[in-house]
C-alpha cells in the first residue's frame, strides 16, 4: 500500500509541527506546503519539499490525499476549511467550541457535495479531552465533569497582555490550582467558581520608563481575559524572557467524579492528563495520526464531516485489527 | 424508541453491578437474570425481576436485546460466550489477555454464523486502559507505555492466599509504587522490572494455632504469585478483616511518555488513572454504556464480533451527534 500523501496549509508553528511528525510516520509523506506567503519566502525543515501559493492548492488536487489546515480558528478556518473540502480530504483543528455547531454544518456540506471527507476540531481540546468526557459521562451518568487547563500558555491571553500599553514583550501561563483538582479527587464533586479553578500568571518586559503598576493594573482588570481570575504579573528582563520564556508547554485535566451501585454511594473517579512541553508539535501529532484514520475511512467511501466521536479508534493505529487485539487489548 | 432489554446472564458481583448499572440508564431495562444455580435460590436486588436457569435461556431469545455474560474469563466465558452467540447479541468482559484472539476466533464465528453481534473483553483492563494504550500510541509512535495496577484486591492473588495452609480469611492489594509512577513522569523512560513497579499487600486472619511464620513465607515464595515482588503480609482479627476488607476497590495509570519535534527530544507526556471503590460496579457501568452501542450497531447491520477498538465513541451516548457536538467537543 502506498504512503498517505499529505499536504500542509499554513505554515506556523502547528503545519512545521505537522512536516515533524510525519517523519515519525514512515506510512505518510509530505507533499506539498502551501502558504498565504511568498512561497520562496517559506523555508520547510524538510529541504525539497514543495512550496505553493495557497491560491494554486488546486492544481495539486490530484496528488494530495490529506490536506491538514493549520490556520487560526478565529478567522482562517470558517473560511478555509469549506473552500478546501471541495478539492480535497480536510483535517482541522477548529478549537472555536461554540461555533463548532456552525462550522461542522458549513464543512460537512461542502464535503458532502464534493464527494470529499472531513475531519474538523481534532487536537486535544476539542480532541482528546472531548473524547474523555464523552468516554467518562457514558460510562458514569451519575456524576459531575471537570476540566482544568495548564499548566500553560495561552495564546489568546498572552496576545491580550501584548497590546497593553507600555509591554513590549509577554506571556501569559494558565495555572490550575491544586485545591481545587484535590477537592474533585477527593469525591466531594464542588461547585467551582472561575476563580477557584485557575489563576494567571504573567511575565512581561515593560518598554523603558513604562509605568509599571499601570501595566499591572490593566492586565489585572481587563475584562474576560483576567478580571475573573487571581492574576499575579512578573516584570522581567528581555534577557530573560528569551532564556525561560521561548517554549510552548501546555496540558491540563480531565476528571469525572461518579457514583454507581445500590444507593449511588460507591464513588468512582476517572481522570486523563496531559503534560506537553509543545503544544503545537503534540497537535500536530494527533492530526497526523487522524489522517491515516481519514484515508482508511475515504477509502471505504465515507464523506462528509466528522469529528473524533465518530472515528472508531483502531483507524487512528497503524496496526492491522488482529495486531492489535494480540499486542495492545 | 424502545428501551434495550437486557439480560443478565451469572449472577455474582458483575451481574449485581449490571442491574444496578441498568437503573442509572433510562434507556436500559434489565429482562431476566439467568444462571445456573436454583433459579429459586436467586434473589435479585429489583423485586418481581425474572430469574431462569441457564439451559432455559434460548426460549427468552426474542425478548432480549443484548445478554451481558458475567461468568469467569477461567472457565466460563471461553464455553459461554460463543455459546450464547448463536441465540443473542452478547457482551463480555474476558481479561484473559493472552487468550483473547482465540477467544475472538470462536465468538466471531459463532456470531457470524448466527446473524449476532458480539463485543468481547469489554471493562478497563481490557477496555478503557487498552483504548488510551491505543490513542497514547497512535499519537506518539516514538514512546514507551507503562501500565500499572492498584491500590486495589486482586480477586486472584486473594485466591492464592487462601489456598495457603493456616489461613482462614485473605485478601491481596496490589500497590503500585510512587517512586516508579514519578521516575515514568519525569520523561527518562526508565526500565522497570516487576519488582520496581508494584508491591503486594496481604491481610489475614490466620486459623487458631496456626504457624504465622510458616503462612509468611509460603505466601512470600509464591512462584508466579508473589516471589518477584516484595510482599508485606500483615496477621489481623476476624472483626478487623470484616470491618476494614469488605470493599472490592481497584485501579491504576496507563501512561505514555513520548517524544516529538526536531530532534525528537520534546517530551509528551499522557497518563490516564482510575481510582475505584467498586471494580465490579465500574465493570458493569462499562458493560451497560457498550450495550447501548451494540444496540445501535445491530440495528444498521453489524455482525460478528467486535472489541472496544473497533467502536466508535459517540455510539456510547445517549446523546445525538449534534449534541454531543455542542455540549462536549
Amino acid at each position: 500500500m502506498g504512503k498517505t500523501r499529505i499536504g500542509i496549509a499554513g505554515y506556523g508553528n502547528l503545519g512545521r509541527g505537522v512536516e515533524l511528525a510525519i517523519r515519525q510516520n514512515d506510512d505518510m509523506e509530505l507533499t506539498a506546503i502551501f502558504t498565504r506567503r511568498d512561497p520562496s519566502a517559506v523555508k520547510p525543515l524538510t529541504p525539497g519539499t514543495k512550496v505553493y501559493n495557497i491560491a494554486d492548492a488546486e492544481s495539486m488536487k490530484d496528488q494530495i490525499d490529506v490536506l491538514i489546515i493549520c490556520g487560526g480558528s478565529a478567522t482562517d478556518l470558517p473560511k478555509q476549511t469549506p473552500a478546501l473540502a471541495k478539492n480535497f480530504n480536510v483535517i482541522d483543528s477548529f478549537d472555536t467550541h461554540a461555533r463548532i455547531p456552525e462550522h461542522f454544518a458549513n464543512v460537512d456540506k461542502a464535503a458532502k457535495e464534493s464527494g470529499h471527507l472531513a475531519f474538523i476540531s481534532l487536537g486535544w481540546d476539542p480532541g482528546l479531552f472531548s473524547l474523555n468526557r464523552l468516554y467518562a459521562e457514558s460510562i458514569l451518568p451519575n456524576g459531575k465533569s471537570y476540566t482544568f487547563w495548564g499548566k500553560g500558555v495561552s495564546q489568546g491571553h498572552s496576545d491580550a497582555i501584548r497590546r497593553v500599553e507600555g509591554v513590549k514583550r509577554g506571556i501569559q501561563y494558565t495555572v490550575p490550582i491544586e485545591a481545587a483538582m484535590e477537592a474533585v479527587r477527593s469525591g466531594s464533586q464542588p461547585e467551582l467558581t472561575t476563580r477557584q479553578k485557575h489563576k494567571r500568571e504573567c511575565w512581561i518586559v515593560p518598554e523603558e520608563g513604562a509605568d509599571l503598576a499601570k501595566i499591572e493594573n490593566d492586565i489585572k482588570t481587563m475584562k474576560n481575559y483576567f478580571d475573573e481570575y487571581d492574576t499575579t504579573v512578573h516584570f522581567i528582563t528581555e534577557e530573560e524572557f528569551n532564556a525561560n520564556h521561548n517554549k510552548m508547554p501546555h496540558g491540563g485535566f480531565v476528571m469525572r467524579s461518579g457514583l454507581t451501585g445500590d444507593g449511588e454511594n460507591t464513588h468512582q473517579m476517572i481522570e486523563y492528563s496531559l503534560k506537553l512541553e509543545s503544544n503545537p508539535e503534540f497537535t500536530a501529532s494527533i492530526l497526523i495520526c487522524y489522517a491515516r484514520a481519514l484515508s482508511r475511512l475515504y477509502k471505504e467511501g465515507a464523506t462528509g464531516c466528522k469529528t473524533a466521536f465518530d472515528i472508531a479508534p483502531a483507524y487512528l493505529s497503524k496496526l492491522s485489527g488482529a495486531e492489535l487485539r494480540a499486542a495492545m487489548l
